[in-house]
């Protein structure tokens, strides 16, 4: 395996997938009676709030890592994040025996930093801005001969987060009629589209999004990338801007995309918790909140959602 | 089948199983690399908070229910509850086509309350005394000629909350050193024990109690059943006494019973939380608790644990 210059074919998929399995969980995909009877559809949930690190982001991190050469990750991983993407890369890179270096803001929630550091990772704290945090990185990048991993705009990550929906499908026991997963760089929506074209031809791929972060929404509909104005949702994982690598994909890929109001990712949150007893984090209950508003769309349809992670602060929930 | 008037037999705890299937989920037994780390045992949980109702009592209730002849229960069914127990009663009725009544107390969560009528059961206020739960569930029996159910104290009952046992003992994948559960009124403790007994002879049988609510171990100390004097321990479904049935079963087929702090109940709550992401009630994290207390007693051994139950009110959490 080589990083991916293109975006990925379906034997791109499947050599990942084979590549990954000792860094990552089989999630389970679980179904609840009483989010259908609310929904009015069939529910499918592929689980990876129970990931490695508690999210989906283990996938591309391990993708990304595994098609680097020995000598080109002997320096060690490299990469900025506040969220589950730090994570993912410290463990990682624990995993692969070489060391990670982790810019994050100086605002960045203490569990994670601690959970970044548990993993081994060296923390490099900046300012809370993107320039800082570039900056940082290429500073890190420069002293140490690192390799970057990029969250999402990038094609060997987008692989990795496609084994996900490529194990949804395997694992629901009955072909799903549509599929749906959040968007924040767009990923792991992207992953999601390809594994479901390649594995279903005939399945509707939809994105969620919240509406005060609906830059792919509005990207799609103007045919050009545009930025989110503001970064205030609560779904904190899909406050970022998708990249011209996943934009591509999306406008070759998607069906559509539903946004959502604060108030209805709240509510589906609380839903899963409540109903399921698992424990998912905002940005995981934007596609339920996308079915529970749209019911005429999913009415009765077999419908794929990718729960995307558990990491929350117990200490400031929303209920 | 009858209804029990002995101590289960294995014959009864496999009948049993097999009556109850229609009415239960088989829940997973999952496993945590990180709690073992942390604890140095090898952990199974068994989990009961994927159980319908959100609860092992479903088990219980619907094993009594079923033990229970057509005329028998043709005009109902009827416990006093604020619990779990209460919704088991009310959808064991349902399934079975057959009215409910709870009487249950004025001061009970609002959420049960609409959980219990949500099920079709008749709910029945009381003021929230023992005294009042018995007079009013008197009233409602002499009323309606409904079958009382009682949530402990009832040898159908606990060979329903057995089943739960021999799950885990089936699923763990390993022969089991260890077994654990709360010790609340005593009819899931009992059925565990009188299970392990049965399928695996040479495992050690624990209980696990908060301080505030150490009725059953100071009970097995004294020999005789002695009462909880406070009520307010957070593990809320821990702070009945045991009755004369459960007290026997435990004397005979008990290794001990460890207790724990309310702190340390709260902060096996929060682990199982943010490590296995999923959603457990306080009563629930009190073996778990009991596990990390007593690290030499469980060092190196397959310790299977109930998770009973996860019916939390999210809007106030112990974090």
């Amino acid at each position: 395996m080589k990083p991916l210059t293109q975006p990925p074919t379906l034997q791109d998929l499947r050599e990942t997938h084979a590549a990954i399995q000792p860094l990552i969980h089989r999630t389970p995909v679980l179904t609840c009676r009483s989010l259908d009877a609310r929904s009015g559809a069939e529910l499918y949930f592929k689980c990876e709030n129970f990931q490695k690190v508690g999210a989906f982001k283990m996938r591309g991190a391990a993708s990304a890592a595994l098609r680097l050469s020995p000598g080109e990750r002997q320096h060690g991983l490299a990469t900025h994040s506040s969220g589950n993407h730090a994570q993912a890369v410290a463990r990682a890179a624990r995993e692969l025996g070489v060391p990670a270096y982790v810019v994050m803001p100086r605002n960045a929630p203490k569990i994670k930093v601690a959970a970044v550091r548990g993993y081994g990772a060296e923390v490099i704290p900046c300012e809370p801005t993107l320039e800082a945090r570039e900056t940082g990185l290429a500073d890190v990048v420069a002293r140490t001969g690192a390799a970057f991993i990029h969250p999402y705009d990038d094609y060997s990550v987008i692989a990795g987060q496609a084994t996900a929906a490529i194990e949804l499908i395997e694992d629901a026991g009955a072909p799903l009629d549509i599929v749906l997963a959040p968007v924040g760089g767009g990923g792991l929506m992207s992953g999601t589209a390809l594994a479901a074209r390649f594995l279903a031809p005939g399945i509707r791929v939809y994105g969620a999004e919240p509406e005060l972060a609906d830059d792919a929404r509005r990207s799609l509909e103007a045919g050009q990338l545009l930025h989110n104005t503001r970064t205030d949702t609560i779904a904190d994982g899909l406050r970022t801007n998708l990249s011209s690598r996943t934009f591509g994909i999306l406008q070759a890929q998607l069906d559509g995309i539903f946004a959502v109001s604060e108030a209805e990712i709240v509510e589906a949150m609380r839903l899963v918790w409540e109903r399921m007893k698992i424990i998912i984090e905002p940005s995981c209950a934007v596609p339920l909140a996308a079915v529970l508003r749209n019911p005429a769309v999913f009415a009765g349809k077999r419908t794929g959602i990718i729960l995307t992670g558990g990491n929350v602060d117990l200490e400031s929930l929303p209920f």
